[in-house]
């Protein structure tokens, strides 16, 4: 067995509550593709947790929600304007050029987030027949380098781009852990900033595998069954996905696995900070903690834990902490890295 | 709770086996995407079951495993040759044309089944640039009408395909009901007959969600690993499908479920020769019996189960068993509509 | 030199005047892209020809102004209906498939032509997810088959496709010869029918290589340019395509060109009645004769003239006149086509 | 009339040697989609002029020369690595995106030319499913910012994509600028310098709409056909698009024309030099001048002459010449410049 592993919050089993909430639903038949109970009751949490207008679809993976619920706002020659280290941009294998079409207009950042002047300056092309057409602003919260927007934010960025008829689209893979950095509900990054459409995570949150496409601006939701199945992110028995959902939002379990994962992140970044030759690369916002540190160092500690570099030129690598890393986890592990650099 | 559903062999749960596999997987953290050893296990399970040549990919659903075993033989410009019923052109919401930029020639048949005189009826266009160009030969097995290819006539379809350059792709979504009612192994349906991708099944089979993609052509695999991601088929915790479908290649789990469901399908069958203006529209060699009767006596039914039309022009409906289907589900089933048929 | 082809109106060069119009627009500079008088030109008699709320869009070829026209009319997960025997669907090497991502729902005809029952009897899925959704019915005027649409015939189609929310299109790559035919003017069998869009063709009437789309229903119209130049359909010196579009239009160009090729088809027609063997394969109702004749004497008569099996088990072969055919050229062929059958 | 347009050398018409070539190929019947006289002419100037193993395909416009040639080289999950100036990421209207599904990693550069270092540092996800995959280096002969390659520059790209697999493109829409300017034949700048496929551009040169695919690996050639016709680049009436491109290489037309333009550009430079407030952007290498002016002053000559800002808010504008300005029109051009700037 593997000591905890540092590299992903993908690394992580699951959570009982979600396993058991699996289990429950094994009762019986149900109808295929949604028809069922289950996803009755966390399209109706969905509801309750994000507004009255707030339509939730689940999904298999994070690049399917990303994709489906882009594809919702695109056109035949559209654009999305995104950070440069976008998960779209960088790690979905090309999806959303292939499986979209779309061109993604690449914004370089210094934190891994959108200004709204990005935006403003990415729309000179508006209009002129040879350029592709921005329709869509997507961020990722947290951003994939760990930082977090807040609601003023992300309001900043719904209102330039909605002056310019452009939509927000929020790649929620981590929004559970953002709001529980920000200390605010899970509407007050997504409904009450004016968010068009975003990515509901649960598998980096302690799911199996559940993800959502949640609508926020109700005449774009017609569309989504059919491009949740032609996308192939349509599970057969949905109320095994549906279930790991409601879980989710039932008593807060997506805000105390997020708060404890961004807890024990923090303690590491704490520990971090008397060993000499390590320095945090970004503010600790989330779960995950970004340090630079020597070569040497970071694969000294590679023989015993699993984790990435970041950017290897830059000796910088990515640890993330998960619902289930302990104080003990975080403690050896800094514990070994005070060896290391110390020897 | 509704009564056992005859709609579909996915309106099912999950059998016990499979659901405490799953469980027995969340134990620790494990690598993402692949690296982990409930992976590895499922692909030697696949090379016990398909030869050492085969390579096993679990991917998300049904028409996933469809998409990217397909995107391994398909160029630009190509075609596939498959009946006008495969699940591939009529079910799947115009994913073959979207993701894949594929032409679908589809071919009318009696029974579902493809025979080698479609394939070469179809190559007329071969080397003519205004032309699509087959590439491709995709079946399923069993067929979306419940009748089932025989490893020779399987064999003969790839003699025809290879002949002229094209490979053989099966859609395997209830290839497990095939081989059980066929009395052979898996292998004698694929590898054996000289198939070169197919879609092994598991969630019709009493998975909760688990396809693989099984390519027989080792020159094929390469690609697997890029498309999945791209197609959005990439679960992240894949120990957890992994483990669905090495517990379905255990102890013969998907033929004792397999079987079972054919002979519910078998009892529904042999109950119906007796009412009268119900009759068999196709041979029933899996879990599906596909029956022609009177709108009234099928509106009847359906007040108290769940079934589909088929063609509600032609009067058929389809019933579906599966693994966990009784005989006091189809003898339940069977009297209520000899009470119906006799009203 | 070639005997004159038979084949296709597309073995034919360029009609004097349109060469004229040509060297007229090779005139000191002029703004690319279609920010030229000749193309201003061009819509304005767009206008004069097809209505006020025409808006034409000069492209390089046949296939072209389809994907373009089609394309307005489509999203994500369309299919559009078609006869199996429609240049979308077989002659343009998936273009549809690939560059739309668009199903084609292809209809057997007798004839090349659609009829509204065709369009009611492939609605069923509609609303479906699992289905790709028509929202567009395509037609070939005249037929693939040489058989033309009259005006009550394409409104027909229109309603019925209205009625249920689809768009009518009209792949009109010799809309010329139909109109020549039915002895009307082109807005007849387009604006005043009911049709939204619709593929102008000039090159097999003369032209060099000018095609157009045309808009009917002007609020499809503001996509054409993004679409036209991503596409590859965007001429960067359109004044040259625009001018031979307007030369086709003047003087009633078009009209001549296509009726004297129409005679001549008729003209070819008649003289095969008497031919023993040789029959009509279908009416004679533009610039195409149809005549199925034994495999021997369509080889004897290939060996002085270039023509094409259409249906080589069928032993049907496709003859093509043009503007530029002349009755010695009909006659000649019909005499050596006499001398082979009589051998 | 319109003074001489110094916004595009698309603003200027057609070489009189063309358009007298395309009226004598108006001669008869000849077989379509290249099947003439006229294309094999050309299909054996290319090997003259690129060697025996040159393959040349007449296509419609310069975006689709670089799609079909480019499609050659791709897969499903294909990156093209190439300047962020590059044609084909700027002003395709997303074409690379949505016809070719493909990434596009763009390069910031200097000058618009790449460097064997900028592919080297692209690399890195090389085997990684989750990222595409690059397999294409293309750059632009000229660059978009009216730079040149030298022979000895292309080879190392070649060289550097060749090592790791990759495959050199090259956009060629103004290929004759730059051997004019580098004083070599075309051959030095593609086939001798390793170039494995380009676009030969004609229209920009004094052609009316003539473009080539030309493949220098005979091994991509068998492709072309199918994509050529599938992407829409197939003329019907392919002789009078291959009569213009073999008068472009007969009796060195293309180097006239392209050398005379770069000589006026010169002109134009020179002419700048003593103007107060206007500096040159980039070098003069081909028939774009780039200039840095105060914002009226460019104002007051568009007053009179067509051209554009290629970056307002640098205050830089583009100046192109063509096969057909004068030096009258360049010295009317300067001395208006003067009296502007005197102003």
């Amino acid at each position: 067995m593997y000591p905890k592993s540092f590299a992903s919050d993908n690394h992580a089993g699951v959570h009982p509550a979600i396993l058991e909430a699996m289990a429950a639903a094994n009762h019986g038949d149900s109808p295929a593709y949604g028809g069922d109970t289950w996803t009755s009751a966390f399209e109706e949490k969905t509801k309750e947790t994000f507004g009255p207008d707030a339509n939730g679809f689940p999904v298999l993976n994070g690049a399917g929600a990303n994709m489906v619920g882009l594809a919702l706002m695109l056109g035949r020659y559209s654009a999305v304007i995104c950070a440069d280290s976008a998960h779209i941009a960088t790690h979905e294998a090309g999806a959303a050029e292939r499986l979209l079409g779309v061109k993604l207009m690449t914004v370089p950042t210094e934190d891994g987030k959108l200004r709204p002047a990005d935006i403003k300056a990415r729309l000179g092309g508006l209009g002129n027949p040879h350029e592709s057409q921005p329709t869509v602003v997507s961020i990722s919260q947290t951003s994939e380098l760990g930082t977090t927007y807040s609601p003023a934010e992300i309001a900043a960025l719904a209102d330039a781009a909605h002056e310019s008829g452009l939509r927000l689209h929020v790649d929620g893979a981590r929004i559970a852990n953002a709001a529980a950095f920000l200390e605010c509900d899970l509407k007050a990054v997504t409904t009450d900033a004016g968010v068009d459409v975003f990515s509901f995570g649960g598998t980096k949150n302690g799911a199996l595998a559940a993800e959502a496409v949640v609508v926020l601006d109700p005449s774009l939701a017609h569309a989504v069954p059919f491009l949740r199945r032609q996308s192939l992110q349509l599970a057969s028995k949905m109320r095994f996905i549906s279930a790991q959902l409601s879980a989710l939002l039932t008593d807060d379990l997506w805000h105390r696995n997020a708060a404890h994962a961004n807890q024990m992140a923090a303690r590491l970044a704490d520990g971090l900070a008397d060993v000499p030759g390590v320095s945090l690369a970004y503010p600790v916002q989330s779960n995950a903690v970004f340090a630079t540190l020597p070569h040497a160092l970071a694969e000294a500690l590679q023989q015993r834990y699993l984790f990435h570099f970041w950017d290897e030129s830059a000796g910088t690598v990515r640890w993330m902490t998960a619902f289930d890393t302990t104080p003990e986890h975080v403690d050896d592990f800094l514990d070994d890295l005070h060896k290391a650099a110390g020897a």
